[in-house]
């Protein structure tokens, strides 16, 4: 949910972003850093109102000679398009609270406008009948000059029967000091706060929707849109094509002219240029695909380098390793990476052929030019152009299938029987 | 279908549910009893009309004291609030019967009303113009004392044009016998009916939308809800997130605070607190996962139970198995349970470390704290603590995967000139 | 997207079909034989407007004795219906051309209408005010005798602006002639054009949405309808199942009585009754099942033909390949028919026995009902009832595990330790 709050903020292009915590900072302070790792997380001890919360920000914010807008965590439904409304009428005015008419007002703040200046925010419990009758409403959403902002915030009081400091008041504060407040409008579906996993699930729905817009926009192909999920920060290039029921976790990039099929899961990956995935393809934080790199179906990848033109075709886990360009690995190749205790890497060379069913157990490189046999366990290092085995040879016993059949079925009748 | 329409009327917490069957009474007695192993059946040979098929449930019902409610097994959309309000209108009455305000009333039998009583049910071909021009119809459903409920039955008569006996007599009966009749009114949308695949579809969406809602409300976490589907008994505790695109089949529980990722397909298992399933895990019947039980990608788990913290990552088959705590099962192990004629369990011990590519041939032990060498076929037990390998030796030949080539392509070379 | 009009066109079973192309000639002639290897592809290499594109149909088209429609690839929404009713209005009428009542008529060029006759098509730059009132479009779709249709064309001039022929001009020079014209109408939302990828997407649900319902109308269980993919060739035969998450690629024809389970994905590719597919199973091009066939989970079938009760249950891949009536195929189980340079066939007799992690080193024959070790590499034929193996004997050195994981704890600590 955060992530949906940060977005919208960070579509202005902010020079810092500071997230206010209040409860939970641990988790909060790990969601905002996995979401931007530069943006900051000031504590809120104490909770005495949101006036009092975005004052945590001071020391982080308070310099900046620029406009500080104020978002919440639980209302991630408002557009960019409306945040740069709010720029342009900040042009105007010192102070720009966003609104919404309200199709039933209920017990939101109104705002009492005269022509294009906003007088005041009233309470609802403080509101006259007239005022009462007012339908535009408050949101919440604040900008102003860092300066400014902070500067009314200290003036606020928390005379009022909760005792706490509330950040409309500062409204009434810039009037006072012969300060221009406004307030503009936007859409009461934008304000929409999420209160339950059914609200955050239709948050991410509405998201979602507009990612797969935004990529079709931008020349991707989505066969079946409504079937692919994005992270806030997949980018996709041109004249890609993606199939249905993909998803993408957060930390993927794809360039031009890649395919990603049917049944994908990516996360913290890159594709490049020619590349096709899938189906039924997983890339794992750390897979690095160069140039028409084709990774086939029931495939894993994690942490590692594929070289161009290399190809892992079938039911193969290739982690923690580097793939030579056009290195070709068969079906049910293994990279033997965790020996229980550490993690090793594995090395394959340049047009390196490694046979069906090959492990190879980490450390070791198999060089340029070099193929392991099929069913072979790789314990040490295959020099360049070497094919290595480790392999039993086979033995066919004459009828012994057959007999081995009848045996068994003797058995389980006996065992049938004994049941019975 | 018929599990749709048990599910409605379970809502009410039965003591007895008993299904009526006139064709194809196998498929039914085996639906009914995969849903629910109490739940009758009862036989009607004939097909002499719904008041008959009713009286078919009279040996197995009718010596219950309390209420009977009369359910179809096409109109599987009547929700559970309908029920329960059917349910207070027997205060006060002895027959209820559910009716709807037609938008197009048709040929619908109408509920001739007098005030809150209903006087009685007039089929259409029987109805005056005035009772045509009634709205209120009837949707079939009954609801009245067990003992009332048959003995109403007998006293129907089938002196109509198709000889048939029909329920929607009783209430003239019943008038008749001094008794009280009311009907109260739902949706229409309730009792559709479900004549073809594409009603069929719509039923189950509906179900879906109604899981989905539910299993938020329950605290669950549903990242793309609109992609995850539940059979009537799947149950999933609190602040569990669900990821797109999961398929749970019936039989399938999870305990709170678990992680179900994309593409994973659940039937017949257990999931404990912790456990992180998927993507692309397929739990099959007979799984038990204890807590922090981690199953990955490309792994099939049947009849398997797994202990505390055990592992099992990647392309995996576990079948008929136990696999002790902390135990960690390498990528493309495979239990070999299945002889050609009978299958065999395997037995895993206490972080026990079973190497990439290990073929476990059952039945067998791997003991405590044992390792298997990577590539292994382990045909005999494994002593507790032991090291078991089945391993060639790996044979590097230099040179010899560039000869290998080169012979190769000579060849093709050789028969692409003969094709040509 | 051409498949789409490829699609609606076919529907009228043209005798002849004939695509115009003006850029991209090469792709479009590829799409169009990959769509129907009868229709033929005329190349316009001058872009001198609608008409001069059409008559370059004319060497393929212009002898048919029948009538010829003209469509166009960026409309792809037309109807079948609205097509037959052009045919029918061609009964009474020598031209027929698809007009629709557009809500925004734009810039779109007017139908002029008398009663049923249309009397001309005005652009709307030369429209007069009271034409440009009129709301009764032209969609550019026109129905004629094919031989009246390059006549018509013939005697179209390039007298305007642009210096093009246009194809609408032909209902001004038929009406010189005497020849009668009409327009019928046809929903505003058929002749909504392609003009972005969001649009063809748009075209593709549309698509899928027809496909589902067709599908369900024949008598095919679509548990999830919104999540099951259909090519413009997708058959199914009536009483089969699809679960799901199913994406059927072109070339997909499915028996009476099948299965096709959750997360499966079929592309060229023949299922036969009883066939049981998936979950997770990856039929590619070539893959030919008999009846009762059982392909299971995390499995790739490619150009392989596989008789009566044939099973591949688990983590496998067949490619190039036949496969006897109730052979079994064990778990991981690998046919290496790519030996870097060519690809070979593997054979696998009836009743054979596969075990599982079974390499399969082509090309090689398994005779009937014979069997392999699991854990074996087969590069010999094995005469049918024979064991073969290839398999190293199992050594166990007890306590060595522990030992071992000893040994590697103490590395990790020392390394750990180094590194801080």
């Amino acid at each position: 949910m955060l992530h949906h709050a940060l977005r919208a903020g960070q579509l202005l292009e902010p020079d810092r972003t500071v997230v206010v915590a209040g409860h939970g900072a641990e988790a909060v302070t790990a969601a905002t850093q996995d979401y931007d790792d530069e943006a900051q997380v000031a504590l809120q001890t104490e909770q005495l109102g949101t006036a009092h919360a975005v004052a945590q920000a001071a020391p982080l914010l308070g310099d900046h000679p620029g406009d500080a807008v104020v978002l919440y965590g639980d209302t991630p439904f408002i557009l960019p398009e409306t945040l740069s409304r709010m720029a342009e009428a900040r042009a105007a005015h010192d102070v720009v609270i966003l609104g919404f008419e309200a199709a039933d007002p209920g017990r939101y703040g109104r705002l009492v406008m005269s022509g294009e200046r906003l007088d005041r925010i009233v309470e609802f419990k403080d509101a006259s009948d007239t005022e009462r009758a007012i339908t535009f409403c408050n949101s919440g959403v604040v900008m102003a000059k860092t300066e400014t902002l902070f500067s009314l915030i200290e003036a606020v009081g928390n005379d009022n029967a909760s005792g706490e400091y509330y950040l409309t008041d500062i409204v009434e504060v810039a009037r006072a000091r012969g300060l221009s407040a406004t307030a503009i409008a936007c859409d009461e579906a934008e304000t929409l706060g999420v209160n339950s996993r059914a609200d955050l699930a239709a948050a991410e729905a509405v998201f979602q929707a507009r990612m797969r817009q935004i990529a079709m926009e931008d020349g991707v192909t989505l066969a079946a849109p409504e079937t692919v999920y994005f992270a806030y920060d997949t980018v996709i290039g041109r004249d890609t094509v993606v199939e249905p029921n993909v998803v993408f976790g957060p930390g993927v990039t794809v360039e031009s002219g890649a395919r990603i099929r049917a049944f994908s899961h990516l996360e913290g990956c890159h594709v490049s240029r020619g590349g096709i995935i899938g189906p039924y393809a997983r890339l794992r934080p750390g897979t690095e695909l160069a140039e028409d790199v084709r990774i086939g179906n029931f495939v894993e990848i994690k942490n590692a380098t594929l070289d161009e033109g290399a190809k892992v075709n079938h039911l193969s886990y290739i982690g923690d390793a580097s793939v030579g360009e056009h290195a070709n690995i068969g079906a049910g190749t293994v990279t033997c990476n965790y020996d229980g205790v550490m993690k090793h890497r594995t090395e394959i060379g340049k047009r390196a052929f490694i046979g069906s069913d090959t492990m190879l157990v980490a450390p070791v490189r198999v060089g340029d030019g070099a193929m392991t046999a099929s069913g072979s366990v790789i314990t040490r290092d295959v020099e360049d152009d070497a094919l290595a085995l480790a392999r039993a040879d086979q033995v066919v016993k004459p009828g012994l299938a057959k007999k081995m059949f009848e045996i068994l079925k003797s058995k389980k009748k006996k065992r049938d029987e004994g049941a019975a």
